[in-house]
């Protein structure tokens, strides 16, 4: 048997308890013959808890410094999981992002893996070691300084690792049992999600899903690493996230995976804009400029009365005042009418890559929001998902329609029959 | 004007207040023109927090994962140092021990400096960075495992980096204003002493002052590295460490420096040993070998009527069981009566290079301990100290009469004249 890639979030590993369960978990993979490399995240809150050192002696903390303050979170959790597989008798040791050859830019705070040099983790399993590394953390290539690589750091490390070792699997350990058809706060007869492809795993993640981050999958999909979601605290199978089902999953992709949606975004409407080339072009370089990333875009035609039309966009809430003072900025030259912002939208977003080849599926996504009295605001597509803007008070009613709609709901297994045509 | 380097201890730097007044202080070396190295301890009780997370998840930690968890503690508070330190407007950098050419031997928990290199210091400080290294650990030469330096490890990478970048002096911050005459919690009298050699440092240290531990002055007087050791709480001038007396400090040497006193230590009594060549090194050939450091050894002339002697010794508290236990091993071998063991005991020792030349101090001493009513079971010396052994019950009492005879209180700076011959 081959090398396994585990990873394990904080909140599996929050406390001494947690450390000690996940050291069993551990093991057994180990005792299957397999090679073992964990990558572990910060316990709990003790990342939140550095953050807030930070804040109290310095309103604005330099990036090296603070990657060099975080990382400490990460060297705690591994050092106390190595000890607790050693405790159960199996020889284990913990590595640093550096350590374990996670080589970076030098972009503090969100730093890119430029390249992963794993030869003291291989050198440690080969010689039958367990080997725990810290996630989330490098070195920059040129300056030798401490990186982090931002959000989702820690699952994009394991997958890294798992390339770079030719693992297996990538096992990422999380405190839900996989992916779901939809978010299990909101839809209670969302389903585990078997198997799903690369694909409509990153359209997820760009739609809201939270299991798994954009940056991870794609990564995975590139070296085409296995992913394996699942719980930390039962022994269920998960998710497998990869190319091809694996084993005895059934070949057929489902035609719609699941439906995700987001309430972290704000909406901004640039009305009245003159309909000539260019004038889009001045609006987006303006966002752009001021390093926001924007996620919808819908111009409709233009009234043949005025000669105006109205651009929308979406983009996270936290960027939405930047935005707009970005887009006052540029008033006089692209010689707009006003700026409507409004963050009180959910987006809502149908994936799978069935919808390709199955006529239908946009008529009645749009029939279970209409039959719920859900108002769609804006509407964007990519040839495997479908995502409407709708009022964020109507989104958990919305989310529950749609899931409904397309069989998805646990009760009741058999897929619709799409009427209609095309999309 | 050179480089200087600076030690803060975790109560220095105990919370994110003490972190932000001690940048100030940083921040006014580096505006009276030096060049400021940094080296700082963990936060308060960061490191025992460690030490209890790691009590919970293993009853035997490996010494290579308890040092990688240790040295999170000095990550979190170089990096909060930096950060304050940049935010009064002043460039600094962080360093681990392992970035700042730490190198040690393999010995996990309690390695020792083999070499530094302190490149990244250098080229840091001449770039004009305040640079910031974590004490207490360092990097194995060979395998490149993070270690740590054991007790008073932040002051032995002080004194070290300050060795090796060739700096002023040493300043070792603390949360007392110097070093003592005696143990101000003992004798409210006690004078700061403005300058104290290398070698009545080495022996206060080593008769139980703790301000600076033993290792950590023996690396500065090998390599002539002035400590001034002062508060991180006043502005006031401390105790210089050094060869030679500093600027307007009087040249000529107190006759003595100090009185300390130890009531970590027990005493175990050999009795009723043989009078013959052999014994003694077979009783402390199975102390050393059960890894055990002992301190005063006293042998009394054996008694002519049997031929029998009793010896004596003492040693850390903390090994009284295994001493105890190794002696037993040996006793058919040796062939003696019995063994006491004696917890109860305090050691009260004078120091100054002073009494080589002065006659009569230690009758001055023994009639000081007389006078007060406290009986001596023990007594060694060497060529600049006076060590006595009595109950633990007259340790205050004793410090204080010793104290008070040789003229060391505050309210008499007069030096009494010792009568009698000899010492």
């Amino acid at each position: 048997m081959g090398l396994v890639v585990q990873k394990y979030g904080g909140s599996s590993v929050a406390d001494a308890e947690g450390i000690k369960r996940v050291a069993k978990r551990i093991v057994e993979a180990k005792k299957n013959g397999h090679q073992v490399v964990v990558v572990v995240s910060a316990m709990g809150d003790t990342t939140d808890e550095l953050i807030d050192l930070a804040e109290q002696v310095s309103p604005m903390p330099a990036g090296r410094e603070f990657d060099m303050l975080l990382t400490a979170g990460e060297r705690i959790s591994m050092a106390l999981l190595a000890m607790a597989i050693k405790n159960l008798g199996h020889e284990a040791q913990s590595f640093t992002g550096s350590q374990a050859g996670v080589i970076t830019d030098a972009v503090h705070g969100k730093a890119r893996i430029i390249d992963v040099t794993p030869g003291r983790i291989q050198q440690s399993v080969d010689s039958g070691n367990i080997a725990i590394v810290a996630g989330f953390q490098g070195v920059s290539q040129d300056s030798k300084d401490i990186t982090t690589l931002g959000r989702g750091g820690s699952d994009t490390t394991a997958v890294a690792l798992a390339a770079a070792l030719n693992a297996e699997v990538c096992e990422i350990y999380t405190d839900v049992d996989g992916v779901f058809t939809a978010d299990p706060r909101v839809v209670k007869k969302a389903r585990k999600i078997d198997w799903i492809s690369f694909e409509d795993m990153l359209e997820l993640a760009s739609s809201g899903s939270k299991v798994l981050l954009h940056r991870c999958v794609e990564y995975a999909r590139r070296y085409n690493i296995p992913i394996h979601v699942r719980s930390s605290f039962s022994g269920l199978q998960g998710t497998w996230v990869s190319n091809e089902p694996q084993g005895d999953q059934p070949m057929e992709q489902a035609i719609i995976s699941g439906v995700a949606h987001d309430t972290s975004e704000a909406k901004v409407t640039v009305v009245g804009v003159p309909d000539k080339p260019g004038e889009a072009a001045t609006i987006f370089r303006a966002i752009a400029d001021a390093e926001i990333n924007i996620d919808m875009v819908v111009q409709n035609v233009s009234a043949a009365s005025t000669g105006l039309t109205d651009i929308s966009f979406t983009l996270p809430k936290t960027e939405g005042r930047k935005a707009v003072e970005a887009l006052e900025r540029t008033k006089a030259r692209v010689g707009f009418d006003s700026l409507r912002y409004d963050d009180q939208i959910a987006k809502i977003s149908l994936v799978g890559a069935g919808m390709k080849t199955n006529p239908g599926v946009t008529a009645t996504f749009f029939e279970a929001l209409s039959n719920a009295g859900v108002n769609i605001e804006l509407i964007s597509t990519s040839e495997i998902r479908i995502s409407v803007v709708t009022r964020a008070d109507d989104v958990n009613e919305a989310v529950r329609a749609v899931h409904s709609a397309f069989g998805l709901d646990t009760e009741n297994d058999e897929a619709v029959v799409y009427g209609g045509t095309g999309r």
